[in-house]
């Protein structure tokens, strides 16, 4: 990402940053290993950035309570990864071994149950009850959005709409935390709330409906891992869903489904998709989120905060893999 | 446990179950079947007549707060079961197969975050930042308590010290919560908070000690699991630590844990344990834990609250497995 997008927010982060370090500062030395290894895994702390940015845009600013709720979002982010990468018994992440793959998944399921508990302390932190109820929300969504891919896996029934629902709870709930609870911690009137949190909410389904693009679009070694892993492993995302609307009685979808064929039938689903125009049309739905996103935001003063929140929304779509 | 326990919250209790069963109540019928198994298999619901039995001694008490924050606890401590289960690959549990043996450990993990999430939910309910924050907290206990248990398997050097640290953190944080969040919810003075804080952590000292104890009493069939199990998977629980203790020189925990003889040597164990005053020596540090709980409760008036907290803390150490 651009500097530019950072830089109003940059000495907050570095306070952001230094609470995610001292996470690790804990009596055993056991654990003080695992959760250094973990908070420190990388990551461009998108989502406190937001949270910063959408606290500074606000008409009122209260450092005190942002700083702990922006580290609360980044944790809750990484605890939620550190589960999904010990379910999907994932090995990397990040070009690094994962916490699952080093300490075993009981280690690792706690160890993303301690990151959890430790999110939900910095966002009280905040002394804001909505703020707290949020957290729990937001922890609700992304469990309902993770459990509804598993139960739909290899269901060749998953229809734009489950899509959308699904991507919503899964990672557009995360997004829009990070930016509805800085107004909340600001005390900002309730119409500046919803358009923060309308922001959040249209960035984060951009953002996902691009990394299900790439899923077809990069090759193996930028996704660290197998092109189309998510048809592989039963998941219709955007394009794929496109494949079965275009074609809905000739795609190769129910094959690798069925298991029949699989590696031909996959290579002819990227194929399709690589040259149909599906591509495009998943780019124009993306680009339809973040023009949203941007349209809540203009109502506020043009701020450099502002600015970069807009920067954000254009970065998501033409991120390269 | 006797009716007399429960009959001062009986009506309470009806409350907290149904806002137990209506978790159930979601869209998604796959989710509802799941959520339904877990919140309605069994557990007699301890703690939140624990917290409901805290508020109704305290010179304040505020129902609407009381009730979510009762079912948030008993909710922390189903999901904390269900994380446990998957981490232990546990099959059964109170006579009925896990939730994790059901749906697989992934489904089970994300189905434990789900009622994380939900538990905080209806804490915050109660309005209280303070009481969120000591929900984050209990989580953290808990989750540093099982990392802890993982972390010193089969480690000889586990002493006494670290052994009440662990089980502080691992089950007496949830009891010490369930009854200080009834002095917090209530705004009780702050002296009052205390005393409930030290019942609870008190009696979940005692209850721990006396689980411990069962491990190596009863039988496998009332156990639902081998006896000595905790020797088995490497945890040195009060009576093998009082073994170690008491025949520095000549004990055979050394001998279980590098695997020698292990049947043998745990035969040997277990006799040495049942057979040397041990048990009556870890009752005796049990009820010097149940007697405290009960000191601190004496300046609080003479109710049937307070008559229920008393008894509950002789149940403790009087229960057969």
């Amino acid at each position: 990402m651009k500097n530019s997008i950072f830089e109003p927010v940059e000495k907050e982060l570095v306070l952001v940053e230094n609470g995610i370090k001292a996470i690790a500062d804990v009596e055993y030395t056991w654990l003080a290993e695992l959760l250094d290894y973990i908070v420190n895994s990388g990551g461009k702390r998108v989502r406190p950035t937001l949270t910063l940015l959408a606290g500074k845009i606000n008409s009122r600013f209260n450092l005190d309570s942002l700083i702990p709720v922006a580290t609360g979002v980044e944790l809750l982010h990484t605890a939620s990864l550190v589960h999904d990468d010990t379910i999907d018994l994932s090995m990397r992440r990040r070009g690094k071994p994962t916490a699952a793959s080093i300490w075993g998944w009981g280690i690792a399921t706690l160890a993303g149950d301690y990151l959890f508990s430790k999110a939900a302390e910095f966002v009280s932190q905040a002394n804001s009850v909505r703020a707290d109820r949020l957290f729990a929300q937001t922890l609700m969504a992304l469990c309902t959005g993770e459990l509804e891919e598993s139960f739909s896996s290899f269901d060749e029934n998953q229809t734009r709409e489950r899509y959308f629902r699904k991507i919503g709870n899964k990672t557009a709930s995360l997004f829009s935390m990070a930016t509805e609870s800085a107004g909340i911690v600001n005390e900002a009137p309730e119409q500046e709330i919803k358009a923060l949190r309308a922001y959040g909410y249209n960035l984060g389904m951009a953002f996902q409906v691009v990394d299900d693009i790439f899923d077809f679009t990069a090759d193996e070694d930028k996704l660290g891992k197998p092109v189309a892993s998510d048809l592989l492993q039963g998941n219709l995302t955007l394009p794929a869903i496109m494949l079965k609307e275009r074609y809905p009685e000739d795609n190769p979808i129910k094959a690798i489904f069925e298991n029949r064929g699989k590696e031909k039938s996959l290579d002819l689903a990227i194929e399709m998709i690589r040259n149909s125009g599906i591509i495009t049309d998943c780019y124009k739905v993306a680009q339809s989120f973040t023009s949203e996103a941007c349209k809540t935001i203009k109502t506020f003063p043009d701020k450099p905060s502002r600015k970069a929140l807009l920067e954000i929304a254009g970065y998501v779509v033409e991120r390269q893999k």
